[in-house]
């Protein structure tokens, strides 16, 4: 089962109207005064809700792209993971880590998995992207073990986690780099799934590969991640956790490569379904 | 104008009821209806609505110290600030950084100005004291100057950013000893300001005096933070930014001291107030 968020109204009209839908294979079926896929998680029903929609049909050929929201709008907490994929870690010559390492992004980061990618003027020149997992909770998650926690996991979706690398290593804290309003394309829907996915992640700039991974080379999974971050405080449904990029930003390039007005950034994870962003200057 | 938040059922008993009250010399006024500082600041006329308050009064005599909630319950983003006392970046024979150090704290850290810190079974061993001022939003920021920001600010709490210093080191990034369920205590209320505090921060640990600052020694002041943050993402009205601490915390001392259950912790700032939170062990 597939459950996305469609804006009812065009984007940037105010009031902005949403609504769950389940995507069907041909069509997108609305879950009527739903407004997106968090408020849907949060009700401990919402895998036998969804099942029973039986709103507006939407075929899913006429579906204007930019009709996709970010399926959850406005997640409670978005949880960040740096250094997870176990093939870069070791092809860098550094050590698995004992520990994820943990940032935040703030929720007003997010865009819709077709949206564009509107490169601020004044944080322009070095943004990059890591494609991700993005694992989305559909129970809350307090000191759970790991069997618990992949039983709170509702499923996956793809995440770009596009970063300002100047701004991430203004600091030794990377968060004013991570977390520029609505540069984080995520989507296109949540994929509900029992277990982790298994296949590939790849980027694509203007169509070329920059990267390339098997997903479930990760050091810490999403079950381990969701266990581990529980034992701090308490995820709740529709909290996002962004499980980490592999090798092949742009910043770790002889020379740097980064997005620029014109590129389209495009995240695919098999499976999960694909984001894919134009990169535009701000006007 | 001071403005807090009253707890109307026991901790712990559900549903939590609060209010908003306005704290005047000897009573705290009640805006019924309004849930807490966030909620009522998000009106506009939230000064005038203050100001009119007509509900319950409360004797402040009579009030159980319990009863304050943080002022803000849920703020949608709290930003920390790393590094900022500039005496105490000077005396480390550091340069005063270019850019502020910015790091996340969520909501589910804090609790009340007098409630107890229960220290988690499994990360007690290294927690430690960082008193602070916490700037709260009384309006959106986004991409404003510094004389607009400081009029988006609707005043000043405080703040002790309670932190796991073993959780903190286990990455480079400093999120996961920084968020712990409940251990942030807030308030003990807003005080509406025009300009930013003048007065000396301490922070005292059963009565002896480990932190002592004037608090206008900031490098990145309210105004400037507030600023430059919304270059990065939009501040919404109940919003908090931590300030940042000084020097005197238990972890860079020789042998280093942490928080153990017994312990009284008290942090003040002079005209806004005392944090008063006794160290209790999980049972």
């Amino acid at each position: 089962m597939r459950l996305g968020t469609l804006r009812l109204s065009a984007p940037g009209e105010a009031p902005m109207t949403t609504v769950v839908v389940r995507v069907d294979d041909d069509a997108a079926v609305e879950l009527p005064g739903v407004a997106d896929v968090g408020a849907l998680l949060a009700a401990a029903d919402w895998r036998e809700r969804a099942a029973a929609a039986g709103g507006r049909r939407h075929a899913l050929a006429d579906v204007e792209p930019r009709a996709w929201a970010p399926p959850v709008l406005r997640p409670s907490k978005i949880v960040c993971v740096g250094l997870n994929y176990r093939h870069h870690i070791l092809e860098m010559g550094r050590e698995l880590p004992a520990f994820p390492t943990l940032f935040a992004k703030y929720p007003e980061a997010l865009i819709g998995p077709f949206d564009p990618i509107v490169l601020p003027a004044h944080a322009a020149d070095a943004v990059d992207w890591e494609g991700e997992v993005a694992v989305v909770l559909g129970a809350p998650a307090r000191r759970l073990d790991e069997a618990a926690a992949a039983a709170a996991i509702a499923g996956y979706a793809v995440l770009n986690d596009v970063t300002m690398r100047d701004y991430q290593y203004r600091s030794a804290q990377w968060l004013q780099g991570k977390t520029f309003e609505a540069t984080t394309p995520f989507g296109p829907w949540l994929t509900v799934a029992d277990g982790p996915p298994t296949g590939e992640l790849r980027t694509l700039v203007d169509g070329e590969q920059v990267q390339h991974t098997a997903v479930d080379d990760m050091v810490f999974g999403p079950a381990a991640l969701v266990a581990y971050v529980s034992q701090i405080l308490t995820l709740q449904p529709g909290d996002v956790i962004a499980t980490g990029t592999p090798g092949g930003v742009g910043h770790a390039r002889k020379p740097p490569r980064y997005l620029h007005p014109g590129h389209t950034l495009t995240t695919t994870v098999s499976g999960l379904g694909e984001l894919r962003n134009d990169v535009v200057a701000e006007v």
